[in-house]
């Protein structure tokens, strides 16, 4: 088991969707390849059943930032506040300490 | 939208499960439910596809220390190495920042 005192950031997106969320998939889709090509992204982890979580990680808090203003995501934050999502939350969290097998 | 600085922590539990995990399901709900009854807990969420992805809040890093030393979630991380888990991670975090719709 790997034991590590770490520093970067996890983003937390934890959300319900509406019953037919159109559009939703593409727009998922499009949005992760856009996420993985920007400054400091270092990953990001997804599996939904009734509540859907997708976890991204990257160095910075400025790189969470400049995500979050690039305007595509916007785009979509627009969209999935409108169509997509009952609900969802969004966390901001700093990783402090990380182990694995 | 509600947007709050906040002071909590969370637990990011990633994984990929064996073929055939077995005891895992009932392990798991005897787990959540003594869980849930710890001091700090605030609250639990997951989802599995591939990968699952278990996310939990507490209020302090003591309260994470504690629960990861109670001894029915240590026979089950001695399980969970040996029998149910192709992999995993956890990670623990400071939640900073959150926002909901």
């Amino acid at each position: 088991m790997k034991h590590s005192t770490v520093n970067y950031y996890a983003v937390i997106f934890t959300s319900e969707l509406n019953d037919n969320p159109e559009g939703y998939t593409e727009m998922v889709n499009k949005i992760e390849a856009l996420a993985k090509q920007q400054k400091g992204f270092l990953g990001m982890e997804s599996a939904r059943e009734k509540t859907g979580i997708t976890v991204s990680y990257r160095e910075t808090l400025e790189d969470i930032k400049n995500w979050k203003a690039q305007s595509e995501h916007l785009i979509a934050q627009q969209l999935a506040k409108e169509k997509w999502y009952k609900k969802y939350t969004v966390r901001v969290c700093k990783v402090e300490r990380e182990y694995s097998k």
